[in-house]
Parts: C-alpha cells; sequence; structure tokens
C-alpha cells in the first residue's frame, strides 16, 4: 500500500555496529572522573559512546544507521547519587566540559543530541544507577530515582498495589528524570494527568548548586519552581529526584472502539466528553487518513477488515473516523463512568464497534516507534510531531498543519501520507499528533526532513499553537521558542539560566535558541 | 463566651476618616502622570491615598483603625490600558518611583503595603478601570481584565451560563489580577481546582516590556513562564489579562453538614474522599475548638442547638467535629456524587446532620472577615494564617502550629483561643486554616501580633509545611521564602526579578526577602 500511495521507494541500508567510526574522545578531566564517582563510573567504549550519541528522532535514526552520528560524547558519566551528581556538575563547570543528561535516550527533539555548543569536550551524565523507590502510602505518592525506566517504576508501584498511570509510547525505554524534564504526556493522561501535573516535589542539581521544592500538596508560596524545572530538560540542571502522585492500581480496565462520523465530528465528541465531565481515562480519535492506515494494516484483531467497512457503510460511516476510548479504576466506577461517556458518544452521533479495537490497540499501544525501523529499511521518511490549541482553533491548526506537511513533501518531490490523531483532551482543547511519510530522498534525507518539519513548524506558529505539547523543545524545537514565549520569556528563562549554570555547561544547544 | 475564655478586654477606639494624617504626598512626575493618561488618571485626595495605604491583615486593620497607617502612597494611578500599564511602568523605573499594583486591597499578608524599599516616591497602581470581559464559549474559557472584582466577574459569566467556580473569602472585593497574582484557593477548590489551575493564559507588563503566554490547553515548551508569572505578587509586573477556564452555572448545589468523631478522624474522611475519587466540591472540617465555638455562635440556622448537642451526645459525638460538604453540578450529577461520597462518610463514622448547617455556611461563607472589625472594637486580636501538608505528616503540623500559637499567646501574657479547619483537599494532603484570638496587649498591638505570628512560622517551616497555601507571601512571609524555596531557588526568583525590573521598583519588599 505504501509503495501504491508513496511512489517508488529506494530501499536504504544499515551499517553494522563494527564499522561506525566515531571522532577521537577527549580525555575525561580528573576532577571529574574523581567527582562522578571515580573511573569504575566512567564508560569510554565505542558502544556506550554511541548508545548516548543520539536520541530518536528521524535525523536521529538516518545519522546513526548511516553509521555518521552527528557527533558523540567522549565518554559516559554513570554517578550514583545526588552527591556526586552535584559535584560532577561543579567539575565539569570548573573544567569547562559540556554535559548532556541522558535517561533512556529516547529524545525524538534532539534533547540528547552530543552538541557541544562552544565547549571542546563533552560528556554523557546517565541517570541508570539512580533508582531508588520510597513509596508513602497514605499521601499516595512515590519518590522515585530519575534514572528508572517506565516499567522499572510500575513494576515497583504495582507490587506494592499502586501505579503512577503514565505510559506514553517511550514508556520501555523512557525514565522518571526524562518525563519531568520534557513534561511529557501519556496515553492515559485524560485520565491520569500529563507527568507535570502529577510531581509534588523535584529535587535538581545544578552547577551552582541544588534546587529542591517542598513536598506539600499545594503552596501560594511566589512563582512556582517546581514548574521552572520540570521541563528544563537538562539546560539547567539535572533532575536527582521525583515526587509524584500514585493511584491504587486499577482494578477494571475497558477499552474499546467507536466510530465517529468524521474527524471535526470527532472532536466535538471530544470537547462534549470532557465539557461535561465524562472523559474517558484513555481518548484517542484518528482523522480518516489515520483510520484508513489502520484498517488497511487491518490492526483489528479479531474484526474482519470487511466485515467491518461492510457494517460501516451500512451505517453510513465510510469516511468516518476511529474513537479509542478506555476507561480505569474500581469495577464499578469504570461502569458507571462508562455509562456516561456512551452516552455522551452516542448523542454526538458515534457508533460503538465493541471491544476488538479496543484490544488492538492495547496490544500495539508501544509499537508505533519500533514500525520507524522497518519503513527506514524500506526508504520511507517517517516523522511525528504534536501541537494543542483550543477547541475554537483546533479545526484551524489542523487543516494549516496538515496542508503545510503536505505541500512541503510535495514541494521535496515526493508526495506524502499525513496522519494525525488527538490523543490528550482538557476542558478547554486538545492536542493534535501528526505522522507523515513519503519516498525517503536517498542522500539528502536530512534536509528534506528539515524542509518538511520547519514548513509545520511555521504553520503551527501562525495559527497561535504551541509548538510542543508532549515531545518537549531539544534542538528541533528550540528556534520556534521565541514565537512561543516571547523575547522577554526567552530573556527570563536566559536569566535563571545565567544564574544556576553560569559557564554555560548544561545541554547545550537545547531549550533556549543560539 | 469570648470575655470568659480570652480573659478582660478593653475595648479599642477607631478614628474618624476626618481625623487620620497621612504624610506629606511627594509629588507625581510628569512623565508618570504621562503614561498613565493625564491628570484624569491620577488620584491625590486623602480618601483614595488612604482605601491604598493598607491591605487588610490584623497589623493593617490596627494602623489603620488608630489613624497611624504604616504610610501611603503619594498617589493612586488609574490606567485604562495595557499599553498604559506598560509605559507607565516604564516611566516609573526611569524616574525611580516604587509601584504597588492594587486590586481589591484584600490582602491579609502585607501585600499591597507601601514600603517604598530605597525610593523616595511610591505609587500605587490601580486596576480598576480594566475589566473587560471576553468569553469563548466553545472553548469554555473567559478573558478577563484584571480589576474586575470577583462579583463582577461572576455576573458577567453569569449572563452567559458560565462561572470561574472560585469563591474566596475575599470574594465581594478581591479582583481577577489579585487572584492570578497570589495562587488564590477558593472555597470550592476541590471541585473547581485553584485559581493558578483555572489560568490557561496571561499576560504581564513589567518595566523590561510584556510576558505572555499562549492560549493553549497545555504545552511541553519547556518551563512554564505562565506559572512565573502567576504568583508574583506584582514583584515582577502587572498582570494585565487572564484567561481562565471556566464552566456551565451548576444547575443543581447541595450543601450539608456532616459529623466526625474527632478531627484526626475528620482528616482520614477527607482522605478517603480524596483518594476514591469522591471528594465533595466544598470540603470543610473544623477542629473540635472550632466546632465548639460556631456551635455557641449558634450559626446553624433551623438547629436548635440544644437539640443539636443532645442528638450529639446520644451518637456519641458529644467532642466530635463539624464537616460542611457542598457539591454543584448537573442535578442527576451532584445526586450520584452525593451519594458516592456519603458511601465514604459513612463508612468512615460520620454522621449525617442535613441540609440546615450546609445553609448556615452558605450564608455566613463570606462574612469571616467583616466579623474581625467587631472583635477589634470589642479589644480581641483575631489574626488567620494557613498552610499545608501530606496526609502522612498533616497531624504534626496542625499539633505543631497549635501548640506554637498557644504558648506563643501566653508568652503574650494573653492566653487565647486556637481554631482551624481543613478546607482545601488534594489527593496527596490538605490545607490547615488557623484562626487565633486572644486579648489585645493595647499600646502593643503590633509587637504581640509578630510574637504569635513568628512562632506559628516557625512552627510551619520546621514541620516541613508550606509557609503559606492561599494568603500568599506579601511581606509577612517573605523572612520564609528561604526556608520554602531554598537559597538558590530565591536566588533564581531574584534573577527574574532583575531582568524584569532592573530598578527594582515593581512592589518593593514583598516576595523576596531583603
Amino acid at each position: 500500500m505504501l509503495a501504491e500511495e508513496l511512489g517508488s521507494l529506494e530501499p536504504a541500508e544499515r551499517v553494522e555496529l563494527d564499522a561506525v567510526r566515531l571522532p577521537t574522545a577527549e580525555p575525561v578531566p580528573e576532577p571529574v572522573i574523581a567527582a562522578a564517582g571515580g573511573a569504575q563510573a566512567v564508560e569510554t567504549g565505542t558502544e556506550s559512546r554511541l548508545r548516548h550519541a543520539a536520541g530518536k528522532s528521524y535525523p536521529d535514526l538516518v545519522r546513526v544507521r548511516s553509521g555518521r552520528p552527528a557527533g558523540a560524547p567522549d565518554a559516559v558519566l554513570v554517578p550514583r547519587s545526588a552527591e556526586s551528581v552535584a559535584a560532577t556538575l561543579r567539575a565539569c563547570a570548573g573544567e569547562r566540559v559540556a554535559v548532556v543528561p541522558f535517561g533512556g535516550g529516547t529524545s525524538v527533539v534532539g534533547g540528547v543530541e552530543p552538541a557541544r555548543g562552544s565547549f571542546e569536550r563533552l560528556l554523557a551524565l546517565d541517570l541508570a544507577a539512580m533508582r531508588a523507590v520510597s513509596v508513602d502510602e497514605r499521601s499516595q505518592t512515590a519518590t522515585l530515582g530519575p534514572g528508572l525506566r517506565g516499567p522499572e517504576a510500575e513494576a515497583e508501584l504495582n507490587r506494592r498495589g499502586y501505579t503512577i498511570g503514565h505510559f506514553p509510547q517511550s514508556f520501555p525505554y523512557a525514565t522518571i528524570g526524562g518525563f519531568a524534564a520534557t513534561r511529557s504526556a501519556g496515553q492515559a493522561s485524560s485520565g491520569y494527568g500529563r507527568f507535570d501535573e502529577l510531581v509534588t516535589a523535584i529535587t535538581m542539581q545544578t552547577p551552582a548548586g541544588e534546587m529542591t521544592t517542598l513536598e506539600t500538596p499545594h503552596t501560594a508560596a511566589g512563582p512556582a519552581l517546581r514548574e521552572l524545572i520540570v521541563g528544563s530538560e537538562g539546560a539547567l540542571g539535572v533532575i536527582t529526584e521525583v515526587t509524584v502522585r500514585i493511584r491504587p492500581l486499577p482494578a477494571a480496565r475497558r477499552y474499546e472502539g467507536w466510530f465517529a462520523a468524521g474527524f471535526e465530528e470527532g472532536i466535538e465528541l471530544a470537547r462534549a466528553l470532557a465539557q461535561r465531565d465524562a472523559l474517558p481515562d484513555v481518548f484517542r480519535l484518528s482523522d480518516r487518513d489515520e483510520t484508513r492506515v489502520s484498517l488497511a494494516r487491518s490492526g483489528l484483531e479479531g474484526l474482519k477488515r470487511s466485515a467491518l467497512e461492510a457494517y460501516l457503510r451500512l451505517r453510513g460511516r465510510s469516511r468516518g473516523c476511529m474513537v479509542i476510548c478506555g476507561w480505569e479504576g474500581e469495577s464499578e466506577a469504570v461502569a458507571r463512568r462508562r455509562e456516561v461517556s456512551a452516552a455522551v458518544l452516542r448523542s454526538g452521533g458515534a457508533v460503538p464497534l465493541g471491544a476488538a479495537p479496543g484490544r488492538a490497540w492495547e496490544h500495539g499501544r508501544y509499537e508505533g516507534p519500533y514500525m520507524r525501523d522497518v519503513l527506514l529499511d524500506a526508504g520511507v521518511m517517517v516523522e511525528t510531531l504534536e501541537t494543542s490549541h483550543t477547541f475554537t482553533r483546533i479545526g484551524e491548526l489542523y487543516e494549516a498543519v496538515r496542508t503545510a506537511l503536505h505541500e512541503a513533501m510535495a514541494g521535496e518531490g515526493a508526495p506524502g501520507i499525513v496522519m494525525c490523531h488527538v490523543s490528550h483532551v482538557y476542558r478547554d482543547g486538545a492536542s493534535l499528533y501528526f505522522t507523515f511519510l513519503s519516498a525517503r530522498r536517498a542522500g539528502a534525507e536530512l534536509e528534506q526532513w528539515r524542509a518538511v518539519k520547519h514548513a509545520a513548524c511555521d504553520a503551527i506558529v501562525a495559527t497561535g499553537g504551541t509548538i510542543t505539547h508532549h515531545h518537549a523543545v531539544g534542538t528541533d524545537h528550540a528556534p520556534y521558542m521565541r514565537a512561543e514565549v516571547g523575547e522577554l520569556g526567552l530573556e527570563a528563562l536566559r536569566a535563571v539560566k545565567d544564574r544556576l549554570d553560569p559557564a554555560g555547561v548544561m545541554n547545550p544547544g537545547k531549550l533556549l535558541p543560539n
């Protein structure tokens, strides 16, 4: 189907690990080694350097697969404590060594790019050894080390009967520190809340010392420093501890499919659900193209594609849009809340498809990112980007970004497919998540990607959407931060950075434009 | 009853308006007058200066009633637009004139004190002329001018069928800008959310220019500048526009009384309600002393005090604690949610008292502040303070503050009454709101107040509670900000202030310690 829609594809080659050549590493200064915990906390092997050389954006994959990563850290530090992190940052500032904090390495916006800025040396600081878990069952909070990956944190909490409820697509690899540093949003964020809404207290080490917030449920004590640390993307310091609200493990889960008459009608459903306090914990609405591709992939286990299509044609929904809804919690509450949601869905013209599409979605909920490798092998450029807007302007934003992507891909000589879904719904608006594919321009992959990405970002900015709803800023969106927060907003952030990181060693090139 | 409990009281005298003598006013510099909108935007009369000379804390009332306010602005500016505010701040910075942004003047923490710092001239900047209302019904948001008082904003929204749902005790006078600048929390915040949670976009004028955030439901674009403006208490700039989430006016409201076996048991009820998603929109739990005083005041309309006491004795609840619960929304949802809450309350040992206590609370919900005048006339020192903590430590915090208040009042020679209630409940903890009364030390009111206030604040800090849950920092809590956010946190805030207000003219002495 892809070949049919995207035109002829030229399969790509992958370079094997042995053939990758990294730039020669600068030696790590002695004071930095000592601060990090001695030689056993410093990794200098090729594989470790390569694993910390890039995140997971399309340009990252293109570069790494070609054996030509954009660069690599000179070494990887693996400190074991907050004190060690603090000492390491002081030493790096003193020695003028750039530091890239590293969690799961799942950034899709260049957030862990080994960009040296004006520095000759750069180290990745991997939080993998800091994985403490402490649970306050009475207050239903957990204090977590930054290096815990999603599944490990969940396993520790599940053992005690709790969950964070935070399940982004990066969940299998991404870490607690990364969730906080990037304002991650999970697939069930409509129910459990975004990660930034779950954080009750946070501690960050900076070259200038420690910043920490009190663990109280709320405060009116001035501007929220918690909200300055959350989302700081390693550009201000390294998050070394995060306290989050947890919930009892849900006794029941119910996921199911619905069909909306169209994307616009589907957004109206989202609005009605949110504004009538009837929002499921998971709500995902695919536009027509995403629905079409999903059905073509026949991802709906147990539901024959031809039977579904016949059924939908019969109901006059042949051009409709797939909706996945999920409710979690105590059995009775799930049943009750599902009733309330279903009434709203029905009155908005949606048609129930039963549990099969829900199961299919649940089964594949973390698979999207892996499919990119298959597509890259086949010669496809595939990338995603996301934004959000109020219900009043979300339709306009959808059309603007979709058009910009189509035009830019065609302009690059390879007309493509644009798919979109809504996955995070609020009372006042929702997110839009775009996936776009076209035939790769062999040898000019990065130029092609850049042209398409910039066209989409320009369309977002022109329509007043946010440059990122949950992927964060990294290097890719830094040029758009001026449009996002204004010149004085940038200046305020720079003033904070100058105070916490006067030498400018923290994650150069991320978050703030040069 | 008070005379019995507090010992002999010496009634206080009040000075009439005509007898108040204010310091001679410095002339307002010409460029400031021009920027503010000309002579008609500048008030220099005694009454206007006096009205802007203080907030509503106990020290404020003591000083103003004695005819000796701590000072007064040289004049009051009433600009009509954001552009005029921006120009005024630039002019004030250029002329080295301090500026106190002024909304409803209801601060109880010295937030509008005319403290000159190192400046010879000081002006109050009253937002009363900026009261625009614009409603986006589709996104259920309203963009509001900062000078709108609570009732005016609600009336405008109610006309269109909406409400903000923000009803703090200061509601009759306090303004939208003040709610945002101080992170206000209302009596129904458990249901509608704190004011800071309702803000989706905000604009602030500073001496260095305008800061504004995009109106999108959520973003991952770095540290949240919205959360830097919210809570800034006029120390960074003047908030000139606030966009908040609104809700349909509730079709039904149900308030009622319950009786918990004790305060600790009542806090357990709050915890169970919050953690089982069964929290009413209003939840207020009084401790035994507050319950005792409330019953003595016989505030329970339609409920004979003696009958209630007999009833409670019969149920073994003679030393119990009053709980007010309220649910708002669609009739069916109110009934359903009330059922769920009631089941949790009953299983936690609470006894229903019916609608009368709910009506009594509703009737008097904004009256508390006015009673202070009566008490001051009678010779009573009366003040409130508030904090919050996790459920794990809230009991410890309650005992610590209560003991500190009792000991400090006794230490000042006038043993007093300490009452407390929980009024804001979260999944991980709750607020504590203390009211304390003792016989006023005539002629040494401020010293007496200071000793008691400091003892309570020290107890809060020692127990890890927040120095303020919803009254904000002002001048009273500024000395405790170091304990709240740490030295580096303070430095980060100072870095922002230095960038936005390099001359330091914005609200001197508030928020940050000297």
